[in-house]
């Protein structure tokens, strides 16, 4: 549940909505988080709604079961987001003229292979045939059981460390299609540890601080040797004539968790890993701007991030 | 959340996953019915999706708040078949290249009127850019307080009294898009009376009737004259070559409320209306088949209705 950065000059409906749908006592978080929570008797339950479409978000030459995954895994993610883990989905398919019944089939082994993966039930679904191109739209339930409260992204407070999962930047040449969610990270954070904030990147390292530091009003720094660089950045950056690192601050779609927590839990979690998936200190949460040292320079780091490099 | 049967032949991704994706216990009704309904501890929740598509549920030509209206609508129709209120609503949108501003500001008006006219929250979104058509999808969230339960198609007992509210046909002349779903009618008919089975119609009176029977087990047999053929139907069969009838039976999109009840309690509605929009009866649940009595004779009906009138 995000604005779509993909191509510049969208108009983003999100935003109407944001500004004029207003929070209620049974809405304690609408809008602007990954997702909204809802107040339920058994504990609030948090929901994200994601439309991903062909010739956007994936390639018509793009295997259908890896289609189906991303569908699927992209809502997962913004329930992971809150550090939650996700109970049910609904998908909604718009399948263009021509499509056949074995593609359909492939499409569903993605979606299937998903919630099977992460234990969600499949609940429900639409199917339309559209004039347009391949277009599926998942919503996907959690609910925070137990002792585990959503995560938003404001709660970040000045002093803590900012971490990161994974690796970052090059998702195109794959990752975006095949990424694993990081919901058992985000839960193994939530309960585990006192997080502050969290976001998954979808629309890039850069961007999503961004988000975290305005809806925290506050600021952040970030080192840029700090910035875990993934291969694909390497990769990528071998034909766009751009670096690792900035591949890393602006590509979208790598799903990894970007969160922020006291630098003692900080450390605690570091030397003390709680899953395999390795975790990047990469900088603090200040109290205003946004910047990055790069090269014992610091300097202002735009949300579109490469744009100070280019 | 239902099969769009617009074009025929068209692939349907929701047979699939009925097929394989099970019932669980904490989902005790799953894909099938207008909305999945997910045990919760304050009571069932009941969810449904629906994408609706440029070119197949709207023309471009459309005012884009009635689509904004109909795109909401079609969801909160889903939420009154399980004879409930909605509650709250998120929307997917993906915007066509070239998309004003002032364009999606419509969009969202009237999204936001229908949530204002129903009481219900608009708590999150997404917002893409497309490289097709408009579409949007919206996901429902509906409620069961107090003694209320969600009303489901299977219901159905034979010797039932069918019933339907409002007229039908035509609703390609406008009434797709400005329809106004029968929320209230819906939560006063399942808290005053014992409702068997509702559905709304959405694919047409003798698809979504097959879709009663079949889910019940049961047949049905309806009086061709007891059918209410709206306006729009006998003006429509001026340019197709079919008849009111025709229409009434077979076009998809009135958004009115089938039903079955008791003969009993159906004859205490039809003496002392619960609301103003009216309610005829139009033919009983029997054992096996799907039958239409005109002109004193039975003959069956086809799910597509007109076929056999041709």
């Amino acid at each position: 549940m995000a604005n779509d950065d993909t191509n510049k000059g969208e108009f983003a409906l999100i935003d109407l909505i944001r500004r004029r749908a207003a929070a209620s006592d049974a809405v304690p978080v609408g809008i602007g988080d990954d997702c909204a929570v809802l107040d339920a008797p058994g504990g609030p339950v948090v929901i994200t709604t994601d439309m991903i479409i062909e010739g956007v978000h994936f390639e018509e030459t793009d295997p259908l079961l890896e289609v189906g995954w991303k569908a699927t895994c992209v809502s997962f993610s913004d329930i992971a987001a809150m550090g939650l883990r996700p109970t049910a989905l609904l998908c909604a398919a718009a399948l263009p003229e021509g499509f056949s019944m074995q593609q359909a089939e492939e499409i569903f082994r993605g979606i299937n292979h998903a919630c099977t993966e992460f234990g969600v039930a499949l609940v429900g679904g639409d199917t339309t045939s559209s004039t347009g191109p391949l277009s599926l739209c998942t919503t996907a339930l959690g609910k925070a059981d137990g002792h585990l409260k959503p995560l938003l992204r404001s709660g970040a407070q000045e002093g803590d460390t900012i971490l990161v999962t994974g690796s970052l930047g090059g998702s195109i040449l794959g990752k975006h299609l095949t990424f694993r969610p990081r919901v058992d990270e985000a839960v193994a954070l939530n309960d585990s540890f006192d997080v502050h904030a969290m976001i998954d990147i979808s629309d890039g390292l850069a961007a999503d601080l961004t988000h975290i530091i305005e809806e925290s009003n506050l600021g952040a720094i970030i080192e840029a040797d700090k910035i875990p660089t993934a291969d694909a950045a390497h990769e990528l950056a071998r034909h766009t004539g751009k670096t690792p690192l900035q591949h890393a601050l602006s590509d979208g779609e790598d799903f990894e968790l970007l969160f922020t927590m006291h630098p003692d839990a900080a450390a605690r979690l570091l030397k003390q890993p709680a899953f395999e998936v390795p975790v990047s200190a990469i900088g603090r949460i200040i109290d205003a701007g946004l910047f990055i040292e790069l090269d014992g320079q610091r300097r202002p780091l735009e949300p579109k991030g490469y744009e100070h490099f280019k």
